[in-house]
């Protein structure tokens, strides 16, 4: 299983990854599913993956040996597109023929090849841009309405996102909220697991792209996590029990 | 969709479902959920259901016609029932049996005809117990270290539960817990919705069970939902944003 969020807000973009996969409960690795291809100022693109490993890692694969183009004649890659749609559309289109391939003939199996991704950066002078690819090969884009997409095991770390994420949140103030749900995540979902892949990118170009890797010894984590636990008990303390229902059982006479 | 838990804890049983259905997301529908079956000191059932309407609507419908069993010649009931793992039996058996007729025939529609049901309850002496029936026929049954089951769309609403109930838990803290489970489950999925319908039973077989219902304008429940969202803004406050992630952008000379 897999956790990976984008959020895309006015002071830039973050994406997260988790890094565990799974083929069964008994078969557990760490993998990177954040994948960057950072070309100093003319291109900056971040993949998040989740899925079928064998469809990402083969979709990358072909997009890291270049895709004829069949229209133009030109080896397409993701270092030589003009936007970060043109972007959407190629890696669509290898995901959307990679998982064709992968499953043709293996429908018996009872595996699942679906993937999905999250693609966000810029190209050029274009503002940074996030985007949930489908293996269908079709794309939904992220807008401030709700500043943020999510891919694999999403709902326990969404109500988080939804109450507090919106577009005004500060860069550091969204990469705590990812965190936090991140942390719920991986307390319900044991598939999920550390350590977190994180690059953050300012809207701001001339800004470098910063990168992390939250792992099992990162301090700060450890006490986000701690004190997450303790102000959810604190707040659930804090809410009057309901009315109707009596803390004793009423005494039969 | 829908969401139901059940809770089982020293104090007592707790069952709560939903009552919103959906057929497509333009008909929406309020039906119920929990259904009782209160025998008086004899017999207390409640069955909370999820999955496909019809299926589990048919379950119910021949539950009350009455099953005949082809060991004894006789009727079998829910009334009837000798203990509750044979009202799991029983109910597993006919929830199996009604969702392969419902689907006979009708794989190609794309319909899914899945059906899950918490039923949970005592009959005669015996301590009250709570299970989870899967469709296949099969259950588990909830065991103290894990207080709980929940059924339907459960991933938003699990992790306060995994948190903070035990199974020592006070009941009407219990009742609060799961309105908080549920507050977190509607406020991300539109397909869950109030009203709530509830029943608890004490431990103690002298208590009635007593059958609540929350609906728009329970006071109680309003204030549960405001101030469990304040909280949750004052516990993310609360905690340091990281400190690896400065907040305004370096300064680049």
């Amino acid at each position: 299983m897999t956790y990976c969020v984008g959020m895309l807000i006015d002071a830039g973009l973050v994406m997260m990854a988790d890094t565990r996969t799974n083929a069964g409960i008994d078969n557990i690795s760490c993998y990177r599913k954040l994948h960057i291809y950072d070309g100093g100022d003319d291109c900056f693109i971040a993949i998040a993956t989740a899925g079928n490993l064998s469809v990402t890692q083969a979709t990358l694969s072909k997009l890291a040996e270049g895709v004829p183009n069949p229209e133009t004649g030109e080896i397409d890659t993701l270092w030589t597109v003009p936007s970060i749609f043109k972007a959407v559309q190629l890696v669509g289109n290898v995901l959307r023929t990679t998982r064709h391939e992968t499953e043709h003939g293996m429908e018996a199996e009872g595996v699942s090849f679906g993937a999905t991704m999250l693609l966000g950066g810029r190209v050029g002078s274009e503002p940074l841009r996030l985007f949930l690819i489908y293996d269908a090969g079709n794309a939904i884009e992220c807008h401030a309405d709700t500043p943020y997409l999510q891919i694999g095991e999403y709902k326990y770390g969404k109500p988080i996102l939804d109450r507090a994420l919106d577009v005004n949140t500060p860069l550091n103030e969204a990469v705590k909220l990812g965190l936090i749900s991140f942390d719920s995540t991986m307390r319900s979902n044991l598939a999920v697991g550390l350590p977190i892949d994180m690059v953050t990118v300012r809207a701001d170009p001339a800004c470098e792209p910063e990168y992390f890797r939250i792992d099992q010894s990162n301090a700060y984590f450890n006490d986000l996590s701690r004190q997450w636990g303790e102000k959810l008990r604190e707040a659930q303390a804090a809410i009057p029990r309901p009315p109707f229902i009596k803390h004793k059982a009423p005494v039969i006479v």
